[in-house]
């Protein structure tokens, strides 16, 4: 019996899936890898039991296993490797929520969306909110250490990891932590396995610490004549302020969500700033007035306030369909560059010096409160040229965020498609003891290979 | 030239103490574990080129490294082990606030206390708060992952940590992190080493996040007839609310506070809750309100609110007395065991059992909104079939934890004292990882070696 008909033979009909017009989807995430490969084999997986299975028959074959939530990667951490598995966990999808403990029992598959609504049965909140929380998965959020608008306030996914079930690289089922909020028994494995990429283990269960539901009391949104501008006043609020919510959008940015779908936004404004605060009652518009200064201050043309929860929901929705407005304007090659929040203005004036040096298009969305911005380097479908132009400017993007104290990725992973710039950002000393650690816990180097490191 | 010789022949004049008189007291921490050894030499270390010095010197002779901040550590994670060396961080104590970056820049020898001076200078805030605040160091606080009052709205330490200069066991100096508040770039390793008890490395510089500074608004302290009622007192009003902090104190608690320094406490009462808010405005007033409401429908016999932060302030130092105090009753075993939030009143129940069945007093205070309790085990001086009799409560508590989902140390780690329940926590295999990882790092084994592991 061959490798592959002793794996389909040890597990439930179905469960693997060989057939190559099916498996074709499994091959990519969203980042469109064009380095993705062709597995011999989908696994979508039912339960724990079934990764255990599918892991440990891997290992004795030395066959790569590529881990995939719900494919919305950014980076190509779950882009397919020749002759190896995709073990899909898109059908582990259970959510049960315990108000007492105020968590979230989670299988990776369950959309990050799918967790809030269950959450809000209960009066409660998981805050993590990736611009993509409808369509991603809290297994790919944790394998990400995700992150999204709330973040400024509300901190990214490892805050609010209790407990983990990872399989490890030998089929070996672990359990980290649990419902307990402090815990400091042993050494902190559990935080090690968020933001691992696949790499160390496949998380099979996740215990997600839940928070009271807030309420959004007021939304602003400032007009600026540049990005810098709106930049300086970002870094302004941020020295005295905690907003709920504190977004850029540069002007290719609103005008491709314009071209999208019409949302009244103001297409000559060099820049817009969105920013909510769900401090309550009076301290809520005290935030709001502060934040209002202090766009006034750095040059804001137009500063609109609004208590009405719809009118400001437009604004973030806006904001959120940046990505995929501009999608529609050629292939993407997505930054997630991120630099301490003073050097907010330095960043985006040098994006822009690329993207005019360049002659590209690249619009520039960012979680500015926390210094995340995603220059999207966009290359017209089938411009040959422009795609070695975008290439240059998508290493040197990271490259200048790396001059600025800067991170290469702040929320989306290093997946593939950044591996070749991380050992610039840690060095070789930190790379070195990030293999130490990978290999003492994969040493046949199965887990997602190629991912990372 | 002896192994001796040789270091002290590296390092400048002073720095190697091995005059057997000045290094006694760097033998223990205040856990005055009984197994603590005697070091060769204590190596007082001035900057982070002198700790490369004399890990390098330790990996060349095969010496065990106990590194050392303040020394206030209660599980007997610092120590000294006999031929070893122990590596005091107390005389690295630099402490620089960024205010627009919103981080202060630390040496592991400055205390907790001196960093939330340094941020208060510029409106900001430090938040971890181990009741030892004024005497504990920012490199222990890291190392143990430490928590205190604020945690329960707040968080721990690791939430804080944004980047770490770490000796390796070769001597090798990485930086992890930085100034950035959100990287995913590469393994969390920044957050493997936070609660790694010097098993790992030695922290020679942390980035520490800094908050908007707050304002409490107001202090409840409700008395209870029994410590459960006080309990279930906590379960309700985390079922809704994130106050900024609260505490429980059981009556041995009250009563050793009291003979310590009168106060005026409540000497009949069965618990004391205290709680803060610093919610803004009226949603505090709402607050206290709602836990007011949750204390009487448990059962509480009187209920003070003050916004007086003077008297509020009166109670948390009352508080914080209740280890100094019962400190006074005799020898210590300090417990950390924690739980759920739903399960305390059965640890707490389960706790008054143990103390009854064994004839000890065990003193219980609580950071209780996060389910972590203290229980002090009191070894009146001499009296060794007590002691006999506290060993095994004391493995019995946290023996009873892990049956409620718990954990055996909640923030103050594992150390030496609670070694052998570590195993009954975790199982074979996440023992079996920890080592996997304890190896790779450490692979001969120098760095703290007998803590944790």
């Amino acid at each position: 019996m061959d490798a592959l008909a002793e794996l389909v033979e040890a597990l439930p009909a179905g469960v693997v899936v060989t057939d190559p017009v099916r498996t074709e989807k499994y091959r990519w995430d969203r980042s469109q890898d064009p380095g993705a490969g062709t597995p011999v084999a989908v696994v979508r997986a039912e339960d724990a039991g079934q990764v255990q299975t599918a892991v440990r028959w891997a290992a004795r074959h030395g066959v790569p296993v590529v881990p995939r939530g719900a494919g919305t990667g950014l980076s190509g951490g779950a882009s397919a490797v020749d002759g190896g598995i995709v073990l899909s966990l898109e059908r582990m999808r259970a959510v049960e929520v315990d108000p007492f403990s105020q968590v979230a029992v989670v299988e990776p598959g369950a959309l990050n969306a799918e967790v809030k609504a269950a959450a809000a049965e209960h009066g409660l909140w998981y805050p993590p909110d990736p611009s993509s929380y409808e369509i991603c998965s809290i297994g790919g959020n944790v394998a990400t250490n995700a992150g999204g608008l709330c973040c400024v306030k509300y901190g990214v996914t490892t805050d609010y990891v209790l407990g983990l079930d990872v399989v490890l690289a030998d089929g070996t089922l672990v359990t980290l932590g649990g419902t307990r909020i402090k815990d400091v028994a042993g050494l902190s494995l559990l935080k090690l396995f968020v933001g691992s990429e696949g790499t160390l283990g496949v998380v099979t269960r996740a215990v997600m610490r839940l928070v009271p539901a807030q309420v959004v009391g007021a939304t602003l949104v400032a007009a600026f004549p540049t990005m810098t501008a709106a930049a300086e006043a970002v870094v302004a609020i941020r020295r005295t302020l905690r907003p709920s919510m504190l977004e850029l959008m540069d002007r290719p940015s609103i005008r491709a969500v314009e071209q999208h779908r019409s949302m009244g936004l103001d297409t000559t404004a060099g820049a817009l700033l969105v920013a909510q605060s769900d401090a309550p009652g009076s301290a809520c518009t005290a935030e709001v007035a502060s934040m209002q200064a202090a766009c006034e201050a750095a040059g804001a043309s137009d500063v609109l306030v609004t208590d009405d929860l719809e009118e400001g929901e437009l604004f973030v929705r806006a904001r959120r369909m940046v990505i995929p407005a501009v999608e529609e304007l050629g292939e993407l090659m997505l930054e997630d560059v991120g630099v301490p929040v003073p050097r907010l203005p330095e960043l985006v004036a040098a994006v822009a010096d690329i993207s005019a040096r360049h002659d590209l298009l690249i619009p520039v969305v960012a979680h500015a409160g926390d210094g995340n911005t995603h220059p999207l380097v966009v290359v017209p479908r089938g411009d040959d040229a422009a795609r070695v132009r975008a290439l240059e400017a998508f290493e040197e993007i990271m490259r200048v965020a790396i001059s600025l104290d800067g991170t290469i990725t702040g929320e989306h992973g290093v997946g593939r498609t950044k591996k070749a710039a991380l050992p610039e950002q840690l060095g070789e000393d930190v790379m070195a003891l990030t293999r130490r650690v990978k290999d003492a816990l994969d040493p046949a180097g199965i887990l997602n290979p190629g991912a990372v490191l």
